[in-house]
Order: structure tokens, then C-alpha cells, then sequence
């Protein structure tokens, strides 16, 4: 029996999930060694291009199938540019358990709050203002989700256009926070000691010059060999350069770009798992710079697609089934 | 809007489709080099294997993924080891058009429907009786795709186990079939000028003695390099070896085998798709041994879904809907 959950049985299952606690468990069972992640697939046409990434954690209850796609002729059409797809199989039989038809979100939400982590881990005690480089989706959704482990509550919000930057300070003055705008990112950095940019950027935003001491950065928008949002100067400076997975930050991201011009060793970057595990340190004083640089894992996926549906046997009455034999 | 067909209305709209057709039309794109097909993408896991196989015939309307697993453990559970669905996207905007709930039964059928292709092109043009070796589903489904193609409706049936072959014959003769049992492979030969072979054996059950001339002979059991039904010798004997794919039949199936022991040249073999464009003939004479060697290709999976998919649009009630936004 495959069950199919569309984007409104999604939100409702996800509304009382901890789901900093899952994607935790998802780092820590990829430092420890118990991920079976094999290379993404990866389909290239004229139109777009499809990346399919699946993997389970060895000896979970299911495996993971994620197709995620962006056509850059969809906002012409007036869609969304990206869309996805996660199945939920059995490790046991193979059988095809959940559908969720997120479109995508799930994979925002699990980057978002990839983002809460670290900020849980590494951000310093007294932060009087959280800073947000950049006003997309993922800007909002790490303001939402920083609620959970944050108390503060003031916020600075960077962006280059006017009125994509007002209309994301509205969505976050509605989620409580109090926002002031800036069109220069070095005002972020004088104000704020956690920092989490989201843009897409090819050149640095931010300079070694410009952060605090006790400040932490989470660099959430670089996620390919090409972006980069932090100066490699920021990580030579930082205390700790934490990263999610060791092997990939090595070929894309700011660790991978900082490497390239010999900014940093390898040697100085730990994996956010290894902190969870107790391996390594989290922040260890309130004057260091950390930084923390996300590339996004499937590991994520497969701990936020688990919680949901978990969540949607829990309350059957979210997600339609569609019988089997 | 995404929709979802499970068995029943997946068996409701293959009623009236003419899947031949499409199916030669998928192997002619590949041949004219239309597919746009990446590796085949693996997870390996201690309890079962899953197979992801993506792509698209560039320019048409979707793009299809395939998730197919074998988990060895199932028979003892009660459930068929294979498993599997497919997921048909739009090559316009990457949205999840259609999930099609077939539990691998497509995969089985679209191999089924290359046999009646390969007959319709390569069998002599007098049929004393066909020949079936193997008893399990795909021996089923070939005899009852070949009835298409091929007015002779008496066959003779291998399989080393009574029981089975017994089961077997059943099912077959419902079909309409006359059917004479063996449990001596050689025999088969010696009756029948179109032989099937739809075992997973792994040395050869006919030899090049036994196959008498004017004999068309569909390999579709051989789908891995371990697997092999025919002798090499007969490969070298046919007048015609031909594969569904010329790059995969050098790594896998009886071409394959044939090659890696010198019996064949791969200079001899033609792709099946060359022959519906006119490319290459097809049988020339009927005195000819000819030889189609199936390994599979993700252009029957895609030709298939699509077929299904689009008979979905024309009978909408087959299917449901599930909102998006």
C-alpha cells in the first residue's frame, strides 16, 4: 500500500515535527560512517536538468529516492523554477511506502534547518542581531527556523534589490523578528554575531576585514564548485572551518574555494557530525569566528522525508493511500 | 497536478494500447541516437539491490524515471523479490506528471513486447511451432505478446521442473496455446523455427548442433555478463546477431559471452532499431538462423510509461488526482 502525501498533507504533518533533532541524527549517522549515499544521477537537457539522489542509512526501516529539478524557463511560465519528488521505500522488501509531492520544499526546509544547527553548535551566547544575506525562499526559511535554537528576536536583511528586500522584511517582521534593511553587507557584519548568508553568489560578499570576533558565519547559498559567497580569508581567519560532509566540501562550496587559493589546510576542517558525536569540539570560546559551510547532504533528505512520514502514520488521516494488491 | 495508476488502472489502460508500436518506435530512437540515457544509478544494500534507470527520448513530451529492486528475502515474506515504479515528468517543466504503482510488472512487459518485435522482424515466414524455454512470468507474458505477431499457435515448453512447467502449460493453453511439455531443451530445437529463451541460467541450454536452419532465436533471459542461454557457436552459426544495443551488448548478455570467446566479431552485430530505420534488413532469407540478444533498454521502459501515461489522459477516470497547489 503506497501512500501519497501533496504539499497540504506535507505541512500539516511537518507542523509538530522536531526536526533540528532528526536532521542532527542525519549528520551524526553521516560522520559515523553508516550513510550509503551513491553518486547522483544526473540528467542534462535542453530544458532543464533532473539530479536524482537516493541512499539510505545503513539499517534504518527505509530508503530514500529523491528526483529534484530546475527548468529556468518555468518563472516565464509563472512556475517555480525548481520541483521535486521524494520516495520512501523499504529497506526490508523494496516496497514503495510514501510519496511526498514537496515540490522541492523539503529539500529548502532540510537545508533551513541545516542552518538551525550549526547555529545551535557554533553561534556565540550574547548575538544582538542575526544577520540574513540575502531575500529568497531560503532567507525566510532560515529566519523561521533559527527561532527554535535563537532567542534573539532583531535582525539585519541584506539585498541588493528594493523590493525583493521589502517583501522578505515583511515575511519576517511576521515571524516576529525585527527587521532593518541594508544594502551593504559590511553593515551586516559590524551588527551581528550570527550571520547565515543565502544568495547565489560567484564573488565574495562578505570580507575578513569586516566580521567580529565571537561572530559566527553559516555560508547556506554555496552549494556547487562555481558560488561563493565569503571571502577565503574569512576561513583562514576563523577558528573553526566546520563543514557538513569533508569529501564534498573538498570539490564544492566556500571550504572547496578557500582551498583552491591555499586559504586553509584540509586538515583544519571537521564535519558538523563529529560535533554531534562528541568527536570534536563545538564552539569552544565566545571571541572565536566559526564558520560552518553547508553543500547540502542526502543524508538530510533522508532524516526529513523519514520524520514526515513516520508523522503521517502517526495521524493517517493526512496522506491518501492508493491500494496495492 | 500529479496523478497516480496502480495495478488496476495501469491493466485497464494497457487494454487497448498497440504497444509493438511504440516499443519499435523507442528502439529506432535510440538507434537514431534520439535517447539522452545516463548510467544507471545503484544502491547495494545488505537486505536488497535497487536499479535507477532515468532518461529521455530528447524533444518529446516527458522524461522518465525507473526504480526497480530485487530483495531476495521476499518469497520467504510471502511478496515477489522485484519491486518497482515509474515516475513520468514533464520535459517542459520538470513537474511529476504521472507515478505509475506497476510493481515491475511494465519492466516485464516491455521485455516481453522486444520479443514480439524481434519476431515480427526476424521470425521465417512458416512457424511449425514455438518454442518457450523457462516457465516463470516472462515465459507467460512472451507467449502472449508473440500472439500478436505470429498466427502458429502450437508450442513446445523446457523447464527442468515438472510442477512449474505444468503451471506453465495451464496458463499458456488458456492463452490459447496447444502446448507439448519437455523437460530436454534439444527437443524444442528440433520442433520449433521461433525459440524464446526466458531463463536465468548461466551456462548455455542450446547448443549449435541442435538449431536447425531457418531458426529465429530471442536470447532474453541474458541481462547481466554471468547470465547465458545459448551456446556461442550458435551465434557464430546465425546469419543475423542482433541486440538492442550495440555498446551494452559488449558487456553484457550472449553477445557478449559469444564475443569474449572470439565465437563473433562485433563487426556482425546490428542494433534492432537499425532495422526499423530501414538502417539494416531484417530477415533475408528463410533458410537463415538469426539471433535477437535482449540485455534491455531504459527507451522500452520510457516507450511503455508514456503509452500507459497518455491512455491515462484520453480515459481519465483509470487514474486519480492529487492536488498540487
Amino acid at each position: 500500500m503506497t501512500r501519497v502525501l501533496d504539499r497540504a498533507a506535507i505541512a500539516a504533518a511537518l507542523a509538530d515535527l522536531d526536526l533540528v533533532g532528526r536532521i542532527e541524527a542525519g549528520f551524526a549517522a553521516y560522520s559515523a560512517g553508516r550513510c550509503n549515499v551513491p553518486p547522483v544521477g544526473e540528467l542534462l537537457m535542453e530544458t532543464g536538468e533532473v539530479h536524482i539522489k537516493y541512499g539510505c542509512v545503513t539499517g534504518d526501516p527505509t530508503y530514500l529516492v529523491k528526483i529534484a529539478s530546475g527548468f529556468p524557463g518555468n518563472p516565464a511560465r509563472g512556475l517555480p523554477s525548481g520541483n521535486g519528488v521524494m520516495l520512501i521505500f523499504s529497506q526490508q522488501t523494496g516496497a514503495l511506502e510514501t510519496v511526498l509531492l514537496d515540490e522541492g520544499h523539503l529539500t529548502d526546509l532540510r537545508t533551513a534547518i541545516a542552518g538551525a544547527v550549526a547555529a545551535r553548535l557554533l553561534a556565540p551566547p550574547d548575538i544582538p542581531a542575526i544577520g540574513i544575506l540575502g531575500t529568497g525562499i531560503q532567507a525566510r526559511l532560515q529566519a523561521r527556523e533559527l527561532r527554535a535554537v535563537v532567542a534573539c528576536r532583531d535582525l539585519v536583511l541584506y539585498g541588493r534589490d528594493a523590493s525583493r528586500r521589502a517583501a522578505c522584511r515583511a515575511d519576517l517582521a511576521a515571524m516576529g523578528f525585527v527587521v532593518r534593511e541594508t544594502d551593504d553587507p559590511a553593515e551586516v557584519a559590524r551588527a551581528c554575531r550570527l550571520i547565515v548568508t543565502t544568495t547565489s553568489a560567484e564573488a565574495p560578499l562578505l570580507s575578513a576585514a569586516d566580521i567580529r570576533p565571537g561572530t559566527h558565519l553559516s555560508a547556506m547559498g554555496s552549494d556547487t564548485p562555481a558560488k561563493q559567497e565569503l571571502d577565503p580569508a574569512i576561513l583562514a581567519r576563523a577558528a573553526r572551518v566546520i563543514v557538513d560532509s569533508r569529501p564534498q566540501a573538498l570539490l564544492r562550496g566556500e571550504a572547496h574555494r578557500a582551498l583552491a587559493v591555499g586559504a586553509i589546510d584540509a586538515s583544519c576542517l571537521d564535519e558538523i557530525g563529529e560535533i554531534l558525536l562528541g568527536r570534536k569540539p563545538g564552539r569552544r570560546a565566545a571571541d572565536e569566528i566559526t564558520v560552518f559551510d553547508s553543500t547540502g547532504l542526502a543524508v538530510q533528505d533522508i532524516a526529513i522525508a523519514a520524520a514526515v512520514a513516520e508523522r503521517a502514520t502517526a495521524a493517517p488521516a493526512l496522506a491518501r493511500s492508493l491500494g496495492g494488491d
